[in-house]
């Protein structure tokens, strides 16, 4: 598969992507679907949700600093987009540090359709039910077949699983991508798995093929990333780096340095 | 008439401009408030909020992540506010977008004085009555004399109105101006239209005559971002740059590059 | 003292650093902790602040933008950080700007063990229960012996005190140092402040003798920033620069550059 004619879609569509995410990475998340050309909107209130998510064309949800209501009006919005028809992402964000987390991840993906599971590899795999420690938000060790965690889960919970790694692995019932693109640096800024999420929303608001979508997407912006460590002088340089070779990237780029393997 | 005696004024009065705002772009509310010389502040608690603003010159809100507590916390600031005699801005971030929104814009302008109205066209124009879909915060194309629709608002709310664009249009009950200055690269990024908001804050706390207000500091802030967009390296850059040449600023800059039109 | 080898403990034992902050720079706090190798976490529901405090290894409170909610939050997190005998940074941010902020800070100080308590001068004069006003978040004048007040608050309080400035003040109930590292710049960039308080919970987490951290922390902190404000462009461009001059800051450097006196 090629990334780049669904970069394409994206730009010439300009999707409305609604999320409701954490407070500390929430304006990165937002430039970053600016930057690839989309239009972003945050908003919470249990009383609009639903009315948001009626004018977007994809729903990210985040738990990074979620609340009891917070949850609940994500479940506003998670209905408003089943009914729309259109792809909800879940980024189990810190799933495994506190057993709300795991709970509140278990209470979306039983009462609404969550179309795209996506985690490091310790919080997937707590999601998929391993017995794993997560420290914070950074991935823990986890000596597991992760392409199996993720073939798992993608079956039981009949969704798009992302594990995203040095390598990112993507499931679907049917078949398994893998993501080779990136770069280390990405590891030392707050927020670059949390943006992933948002990017692969965007992708999965104009690409029906929700694996498809979101190999395609984290190929995008990982290629990016490469582009942006060059000579870069840290990891704040990066980010800002980041966030304009993705403005900039082309199809060409695209076409030459995606490193996506169908297993 | 000229803005740079008015950033004169914000650099030696360096007032305190009070926030309710969004949980996106907070920071950056807060940060280019900073570099225009003057001192943000961002509370939101309803037991507080009275009393910080009557340490302030001038009350921001914006209704970007609104709730139904939050809106009601920027009404006890408002009164403070009106009480005090200090000028209070809103931002009608994304009116048109959810019912919610636009019922919670008129009942702040119903319950509250109001003494700056500020929103992008489309946002405006459903203040205003029109009837306009907005997608998510971005305006959308409204094929109306927006000129009359702000003069209109300004007369019915007797309130200084504010539409930013291309060319933003500043009108109270007397007199309009626009403002021609700006670069296209600021609807490349999130948080230019709340920047603007907070600029328009931080100059009305100086300045009571609050048309001139606006559009000196609407001018400043797009001077400085036409400096920072020259051969920049995309959006992210262009920010940055954008809060470094706002605290360089110089009147003689802003006296040769301001482009106020007193229609 | 030397603060090198707490440096060298923070990057060996990338401790997690739990927060409950203000959402206007909740950012750059998550970031200078990610730069400084460890690990940030941030959450705030009261349901599962005391489980992610069991999981770091210290715990930093902000009252920017709090709420009774929120501080009642921090009083869970804080006891539960007691409980497991880490340490407890409260920035008592604002404090002086309204009652609330007094009372609540009083509140925590009175119901929970707070091990390092952080502020500038005007609010720690506050605190101290100097009749000081403060002009929102910025430093007031303070005629007064700070180095008294410090050491008056630490004893009253058996807490380390650390009142930051342009010589950042540091005491516990025997000892004090001054830190004379720095730069004006930082005065220009929101969230210098904040960002102090969570270097301050980073160095704690690793290192028992509080005052040794806090002076530590601070200085690596401002001789980062040190090399960050030569030739730079403006506060934005020092503010990226200080993320990525932390990252790649030298055990060699900090020695060379260190200024902590012990009074």
């Amino acid at each position: 598969m090629k990334a780049a004619p669904i970069l394409k879609k994206v730009r010439e569509r300009k999707p409305v992507v609604h999320h409701l995410t954490n407070w500390v990475t929430i304006y990165d998340c937002a430039n970053i679907v600016k930057v690839f050309g989309a239009s972003p909107v945050m908003a919470h209130a249990p009383e609009e949700v639903g009315d948001m998510t009626k004018i977007a064309s994809a729903l990210v949800l985040n738990i990074g600093t979620l609340t009891i209501d917070f949850v609940e009006a994500m479940k506003i919005a998670a209905k408003s987009a089943n009914n729309k028809g259109i792809p909800v992402v879940l980024d189990v964000c810190g799933a495994g540090a506190t057993p709300l987390r795991d709970i509140k991840c278990y209470e979306l993906l039983d009462q609404v359709r969550i179309n795209i599971i996506k985690g490091n590899a310790s919080e997937i795999a707590k999601i998929a039910g391993e017995n794993v420690q997560t420290k914070g938000v950074d991935a823990g060790t986890v000596e597991k077949n992760l392409v199996g965690v993720a073939q798992y889960l993608a079956k039981t919970r009949k969704a798009t699983v992302v594990i995203t790694g040095k390598e990112d692995i993507i499931a679907d019932q049917n078949k398994t991508f893998l993501v080779k693109n990136g770069t280390e640096m990405m590891t030392h800024v707050v927020g670059t798995g949390c943006m992933a999420a948002s990017v692969i929303g965007t992708f999965a608001a104009v690409h029906q093929d929700l694996a498809e979508a979101a190999a395609a997407g984290l190929a995008c912006y990982e290629i990016a990333a490469e582009q942006a460590a060059k000579k870069t002088k840290g990891p704040a340089d990066f980010k800002e780096r980041l966030f304009d070779v993705v403005f900039r990237l082309t199809g060409k780029t695209v076409d030459a340095k995606q490193r996506i393997i169908k297993k």
